[in-house]
């Protein structure tokens, strides 16, 4: 089985596919590509409809999409464990999986991801409420779940939110107790050590996700972020 | 149980939810809200995170995704028949539903969904490879599930898709032959039919829908089609 990668250093989709190998355990090979290089769209222009990363080769089954990725390997691989195993609790867990897929553009915007960069920026009134919405969604899973992962255990909702976890640390942004206690989990978890310690030792520049001004949205929609 | 929907005209993440109801004949209350008036965002901040349609509430489960809902839906009430059966004709699936899940910003911005309309637009070049996306992926499904749904028996990737297809028609884009049979099979299906009855009935016009130029993506994104 292949998980084709780009930079650790930049590409949170990636990120989020990668995760739940490491959480696991789950055998792979990991295949990283320089983002936008020739190299990284003619590896993959052979293997995905969309030419995107991640993307997933098992054998006949391919998978380009994140949360496909996840939950593909947590069906085949995982007994289902990487989802809540109450009904109530998984259909929550989807949701906030989902609004995290399908949403906040203006921190993606904003905020791109980049382990090793330190940064301070403004935010927009949009960034301002995604930040905001997430610290509620961390706060309120903290209250049930105090010192837990999202869901207690871990969960693809939890890989889902990594990212983000790290474009707040990058950025110094400021986040209520209960939210900040569930980041530093996040971030000092052995799985996410491991993707920064690998990340730390990339030497390439991305410029796109270097520009200290926003970048268009639909450009990081559809080039960076996927 | 209870589908929190927007306009039947307009609301292109609500018809996704709601089809799956009607699909298979699941008992359903719909409730259905005026886009952007007061009565919507008070009825809906009471219930969901987020105040956006579809919103599910299932006793005491509430989902407040599309994709979320459906994935509710296949597990709680169907026995999981809402994806393909196959492992790797499911993840085939998730990969395209989730594309349609966080990508085609070009086309949702341009082609504003609005079932009673006809109308004539210039793409941009963003929109232009959008529809070949989709037109792939049709005619691809197509070949292997010639006159079927894109994977033989209806599943939530025809739920995921049916936005779209009701958007090629009203500003009647052209596609491949293939293609154009899988959009005619979906748009003339009983729940389809039924959606675009129910629509017809509507008489409120809600302007950001109707303009003839381009909306803010942003603007899009985060209010009118989630």
């Amino acid at each position: 089985m292949q998980l084709y990668i780009g930079n650790q250093n930049y590409s949170s989709w990636s990120l989020r596919a990668w995760l739940i190998f490491a959480q696991f355990d789950v055998e792979v090979d990991i295949i990283k590509l320089k983002l936008f290089t020739k190299d990284f769209y003619r590896t993959l222009e052979n293997i995905a409809p969309t030419a995107k990363v991640p993307t997933l080769v098992d054998d006949d089954v391919t998978v380009w999409d994140s949360l496909a990725i996840l939950e593909y390997i947590n069906e085949a691989y995982l007994g289902g464990k990487a989802w809540p195993s109450s009904a109530k609790e998984r259909a929550k867990a989807r949701a906030i999986s989902a609004e995290m897929h399908s949403g906040f553009f203006d921190i993606r915007n904003e905020l791109p991801m980049n382990c090793r960069a330190k940064r301070k920026t403004a935010l927009s009134e949009g960034a301002v409420k995604d930040i905001a919405r997430i610290d509620a969604i961390w706060s309120e899973q903290m209250e049930q779940y105090p010192d837990g992962w999202l869901f207690g255990e871990w969960s693809i909702a939890d890989a889902m939110y990594a990212p983000v976890a790290l474009r707040i640390q990058t950025y110094d942004i400021a986040l209520s107790d209960k939210a900040r206690r569930y980041q530093q989990k996040l971030l000092n978890s052995p799985a996410m050590q491991r993707w920064l310690a690998e990340a730390s030792l990339e030497t390439d520049i991305v410029e796109e996700d270097e520009a200290g001004a926003p970048i268009p949205a639909l450009f990081l929609t559809f080039q960076l972020n996927h």
